[in-house]
């Protein structure tokens, strides 16, 4: 019974007056606020919108999309958020697939928003909009099985799939965030990742609960992020691994006042102690907390709090534990429990797993049994239950019988200092089934034979790669930072089925 | 799918050589804990238990206790909490009603037992019933609606009804008291209120949740518990006023280090002022923090978080605002929202609100509508929804067509230096219905015509006791330390018809 808008409603109840949310020039209170998305919603019912209907964004972060992504799930219809660095071709799959009748979007809207009824301009019509519009109660039938959100899955690996999140899955999560991080009403937290991604919008609902304040970057830039924290006062951040990095480089180069920033969150992908180090000593009044999840688990499932207290022994490594709320398994090659220490398939239940994928039934019965949903994701966990990622099962290489995982080849690369970027794959081979290949990115010159010679010195011999391509340019990367070796591996495998790789 | 034994399955995979509970001479880890609550599920089971029997369990607070508070539940069974103060004619009312086939008990349950197939001493019978039995895995097909326990309400009015909390209800206010206040590992909780109410049980889950340490104090003794916390380092505690009250005077005398209590929570009835600046004076490193609830709502509905940093301001005498997770109305007479500051009866929804009375159909009926539970309480709320209780709807006196509020009219009498205890309630009267009566206990000889000239000082003449008895004795009170009013009053109400009085 729970609903997207009802964070909202408490803020607007117990702070009406409180700062909700600054972005740029606009300072908006919870009375505010929540007269805007009542608005909105009045709005969207006027556009003839149905319970269930979809409700497309497409922009830069901002005030309007967090309205937009508590209003529309609030008024019965389900929020997709789309990554602006999608090609048309991947948005406009987006939208026909999940049927959006209506899309805002901050830039012109052109061929991949030809299908949608009504494409609402953010940067012109949405105030017009609001202008007009009557207020509408939010309906009080809107249940917890409803789905709030199609949050299409990011492009490492596949066609994109309309991730479901229902109401219940997105609150316990919020729950489940605040059991395990201290949110009160003098949180501000600054929206530094995109809100598309989980890790942009993950403290919306405990921040808006809490009646905190949100401080929007719009877009990711270090010395604005900065700035930010400075002015405002900023207690709260979540970055992925390359935005922290950034941070550091900034903070070191040009300090500002950071006291009042109490924990710094990151997630999205692995990081570099080096870069926990650096975070450490540039914001030594911050607790710095790592968590994994997925997006079909809202998103998350472990927690590393206190990260900076541990930084020389081996659990700094991992992910840390599962959260309050959320249990976790490794599953051996049958489905059964590996053993303690075994490496695995990692699975995780929890009220925050999503109902399934959008009209991929086969797809969703692939990932979800009796609760659990199967991450695609190898690890293993320590005798507390600290789970260590060591790969995707996907990125996982089999040569000639043995397992090797891309992130420990990755590991050994990065340690050579003329490189910058690396990311290991597996290609086809006649004589051992795959290879270990790897592309990298230096900082300075140095020959392919002297870095396999390094990884030689380091990790065994049939997880060196036999051969290293030297990229020009910056390798492929997704919204979040991620490198995607898909479109690295692609070329190799072309005009080969492709393999499924088991846990 | 999150049931009563999941915070435990945690803190066993999380942390099993962590300290769960301190009990006099018995330390327990995790792990210890978990193997024996499997052999508890193990031992209700080889006695026949069947998935939903009831559990019944009468003691002092002790480790015991607090295993079947989770394993019986967990195990698919539902716990019947029973108050140790009642008299045996009240036990067997609740293990008949209940039709528990189980009882755990620390006396001899002699005639209120009787009606049971297995009473077992938990101070002798309880360890050998655990040696001997084979340990049993938690069943996985526990519903969250599933009723976890039957919990006896208390006797401040009226016969005594099983509320029905489900596994959800009970889950949905761990959720909600941990988003409010902060468990980590480092928590040590000291159980200080009785485990068969809900302010001595309601920390169990948050705490186990985090794999931090519950402090056993059997009995309540303010010395004692000081002692504890100074021993154990206890870091949060919650207290009813009366306890609260007795620690202050104990600190007072004789001073503990008590510098680890970063947190006293108190509930289950008013508080005075003076009692809360005591406290902030007595254990300046704590927050105080009040809540407001009720056993129908598992317990919690409001919270005041940092009482003592507001004492001069008009809300120290609010309960809080709604926590996180839980709507709070106040309702006019035709149960529609009362304007703002305007008062009426409380209602409460949330994922938190019981299923309904056990067996008891119509009650349910008259409390129960479309998820909002109505209180019996009658407040207001300020403009923040700060929620200023004025009485229990049935202790409100409706006398010459004027509203007096029971409560407004025993501060009045506690102003008065000689007055140690006040109860004041409503008795018939010809010329104006009711006529509002009083009865004290006295700290110094006072004549009772000078206690009601002391209230025509303060508050309208309507509102001042028409009469005022003095007690000899200590007035009677609950186990939660509430005064009962109902047997006050009862001798002048007999033979006459109740009064049911709206909101």
């Amino acid at each position: 019974m729970t609903t997207m808008i009802d964070p909202l409603r408490r803020a607007a109840t117990v702070a009406s007056a409180a700062q909700a949310v600054k972005c740029g020039e606009f300072t908006l209170t919870y009375a505010e606020t929540w007269d805007r998305c009542q608005r909105l919603a009045g709005a969207l019912t006027a556009m003839g919108m149905r319970r269930g209907d979809r409700v497309a964004v497409m922009g830069a972060n901002c005030h309007r999309y967090l309205e937009l992504y508590q209003a529309a799930p609030g008024a019965g219809f389900a929020i997709v958020p789309l990554n602006h660095r999608h090609t048309d071709t991947e948005l406009r799959y987006a939208l026909d697939d999940s049927g959006a009748r209506v899309l805002f979007c901050d830039r012109d809207a052109g061929p991949f928003g030809s299908g949608v009824e009504h494409v609402i301009r953010l940067d012109s019509e949405y105030e017009e909009l609001l202008t007009h519009a009557p207020r509408s109660p939010f309906p009080d039938d809107v249940r917890e099985d409803d789905i709030a959100g199609l949050f299409y899955t990011g492009g490492t690996t596949g066609k994109p799939k309309g991730v479901m999140l229902t109401h219940g899955n997105l609150i316990a999560n919020a729950l489940h965030f605040q059991a395990e991080a201290p949110f009160t009403p003098r949180t501000r937290w600054l929206v530094a990742a995109p809100l598309y991604h989980a890790a942009g919008s993950v403290a919306v609902l405990p921040t808006v609960w809490h009646a905190g304040l949100q401080v929007i970057l719009p877009a990711f830039e270090a010395a604005a992020a900065l700035d930010l924290v400075e002015q405002h006062r900023v207690t709260d951040a979540l970055f992925v691994p390359t935005m922290l990095a950034a941070i550091n480089e900034e903070q070191a180069r040009r300090p500002r006042d950071v006291s009042s920033l109490r924990a710094i969150h990151h997630g999205g992908s692995p990081i570099a102690t080096q870069t926990l180090r650096h975070a450490h000593a540039n914001f030594p009044g911050a607790s710095l907390i790592h968590s994994y999840g997925a997006t079909e688990t809202s998103p998350f499932a472990t927690m590393l709090v206190g990260e900076e207290g541990i930084l020389d022994t081996p659990r700094a490594r991992s992910c840390g534990q599962p959260i309050i709320g959320v249990d976790i398994r490794v599953l051996d090659t049958e489905g059964n429990d590996a053993a303690r220490g075994a490496v695995g398939e990692v699975a995780i239940r929890g009220a925050n797993v999503m109902a399934g994928y959008w009209k991929l039934p086969g797809e969703t019965a692939q990932v979800l049994n009796e609760g659990w949903f199967r991450t695609g994701d190898v690890g293993y966990m320590d005798e507390d239950s600290y789970l260590f990622l060591v790969d995707r099962a996907k990125d996982m290489i089999v040569t000639g019988g043995e397992n090797v995982y891309s992130t420990e080849v990755e590991e050994a690369l990065y340690s050579h200092p003329a490189v910058l970027e690396a990311a290991v794959f597996g290609v086809p081979d006649e004589r051992w089934g795959e290879a270990v290949h790897a592309t990298v990115v230096l900082r300075e010159p140095i020959e392919p034979a002297a870095l396999i010679a390094h990884c030689h010195a380091l990790i065994a011999a049939y997880k060196a790669p036999k051969q290293i391509d030297i990229s020009e340019g910056p390798l492929p990367k997704s919204g979040a930072g991620k490198i995607l070796k898909r479109e690295l591996r692609a070329p190799f495998w072309e005009g080969r089925s492709v393999r499924i790789s088991g846990a």
